[in-house]
């Protein structure tokens, strides 16, 4: 059998490994921040009902421009959005690679604050783009004078703020996200995956769109609507920024299935996010928890947290999956992130984690 | 309103159009070469089970390796494959992307025989790779001499060879694949799309590809499996091509419904492929009835049939069009492409040229 050293692939891909976390079976899973709650069983019903239809008439190529599902995440979105301001691509990776091969690519570069979605750098490194890793502030947060310098400084063709941020969970001010659109004339994209997990009233960047033309917003069905198995990601934009991506993404990217499949669920955002309200109050139930038990919990807006105060990450990992329970090494010394579950599930969470702490 | 030419773009996007054939609603569509059979209610009914499934825990993400998927395609292809040869994308297009990033890419080149499919020079140019189109041979053919004397020549790091052919219908003989393999320490990529509408018996690439760890044989779910609105497209070569791969996917980029619907069509082939053969019949019917009108249609494997003679390329379109039937103008002078539909559709087309043609 032909090893992949044999074949004649790029020279920056040789010794890489695939990205990803470990796929295993455990009782309680709360490393990939996973909404854990399934869909409600009426709205299941809706959008298998529409998957129905779509299959029968799933012989011809899906809608290119997939219409229906931009006029629905215009809806959801609100603020005088309109289809024409909305793209859609197979979960947000695919949706910034677009942005990354329509605004980046060789000679480019992309900026982000580290430590960020891990997948940035990779994302740039697929599309040939520079990545430049910028420091944030004490405890993950990014003031606008360290944010502006740094884009002033480096001089990127895009930049990505991931609001809240992953693997933090630290908010982004909007002073912030105005002031790195003032420092540059290059794109800026502000990646929102876990938006809805915010205190209610956070504005979203999505009210600094009007007027500037070199902002964008992204989203992702996988958090809120509990739909990562879905591949839906989307942004907001301005209308020439969804014709640039035109230039670059596959034709017919978005199957007939997925376009059905989000568009039924959006008819029911409602019911969708009421689960995110209890999502939102078991991570405020971690944290708490947490820092009775003598850890650092970092402040979130997001359907995780991050903690720091842990002697030995790996050890509490194998100690925690032992117990039936998954959380993730993201690689930071001292630190963990786990996702908020179910009310059952994160019970589970703290209780094994009190059980195997020496800190109690 | 902003315009696209007021963003900072890639300078290689600057007044370029989106790819794509006009999606339009008429009676009798046969531009795209879709498979015009409905998949039958049965088959249908299996599908949207295993999706309802799905969506059940649609609110995890898929599994990253589709094994259940690979498993399936591998069991489909034959030839002594398993689950560790197959890889699978949205669409053929996304599985060709993927072989360019990982062995193309800024500094490589792929070359193909033109006329051939019209993404290959797309797929190149938003990868970064340069596209080289070699000549084929009389009446679109290619001798194994023709292929590997280009190769020589131009020392691509990848060759793409479409058999049979689109948008001309070519069969390509295995000597001549052989012959480019041997010419080559590049990736080769059979992309037998249509591979399933050949006359029984008619041996494929994957015949060739034990022992040739640079072969990489593609297909698609779209035209044989009435598939198209599903994207899925997939490929067999050796285990290593496939962990390349793995460094260029986007993470979970198959989604759970494409995996479920996927993986219950084809536990259906034998009654998904008995449409094959009626398609057969009509493509052969529409190369007898052309060439009694006076035209002069290519010899075709494939789901379609181009065909010369056509005096205004322009006018023939706009008068079938006007009679309810849309076929392709592809830019070859002369010559227009047509997909064999149902036996109702076929004779719509046969009836409305015979109609509008002054060569009857």
């Amino acid at each position: 059998m032909s090893s992949l050293d044999a074949l004649p692939i790029r020279d920056d891909l040789r010794g890489k490994s695939p990205y990803g976390a470990p796929q295993k079976v455990v009782p309680v899973a709360l490393n990939v921040n996973e909404n854990t709650h399934p869909i409600p069983e009426d709205v299941a019903r809706d959008i298998v009902t529409s998957l129905a239809h779509a299959v029968l008439q799933a012989n011809r190529y899906p809608d290119r421009e997939f219409t229906d599902l931009r006029q629905s995440l215009a809806g959801y979105l609100g603020h005088g959005l309109t289809a024409d301001h909305i793209w859609a691509a197979n979960g947000s990776n695919e949706v910034l690679q677009q942005v990354l091969q329509a605004f980046g690519g060789p000679g480019r570069s992309l900026l982000g604050f580290t430590p960020t979605y891990s997948m940035y750098p990779l994302l740039a490194s697929g599309t040939g783009t520079r990545w430049i890793g910028a420091e944030r502030d004490a405890d993950y947060e990014i003031s606008p004078e360290t944010a502006a310098a740094a884009v002033r400084r480096e001089h990127p063709d895009i930049v990505f703020l991931c609001s809240p941020n992953n693997p933090t969970g630290t908010p982004l001010s909007l002073e912030t996200i105005e002031a790195v659109y003032d420092a540059t004339d290059g794109i800026i994209v502000v990646d929102e995956a876990y938006f809805e997990f915010a205190p209610s009233g956070t504005p979203s960047a999505l009210t600094l769109l009007e007027g500037r033309d070199r902002l964008l917003v992204s989203r992702t069905m996988s958090k809120a609507f509990a739909f990562a198995g879905v591949r839906v990601g989307y942004l907001a934009a301005a209308p020439a920024v969804t014709d640039a991506l035109r230039l670059v993404r596959l034709p017919y990217h978005l199957s007939a299935l997925t376009q059905a499949a989000a568009t039924a669920a959006l008819a029911h955002s409602g019911e969708m996010l009421a689960m995110v309200d209890d999502i939102k109050a078991q991570r405020d139930r971690i944290s708490v928890g947490l820092a009775a038990l003598g850890y650092r919990p970092y402040r979130s807006h997001s359907n995780f947290v991050l903690f720091g105060g842990v002697d030995d990450p790996n050890a509490l990992f194998e100690a925690l999956l032992e117990r039936g329970v998954l959380i993730r090494d993201i690689g930071l010394p001292g630190q963990m992130r786990v996702s908020a579950g179910t009310e059952a599930e994160t019970t589970a969470f703290l209780d094994a984690i009190a059980a195997v702490s020496s800190k109690a």
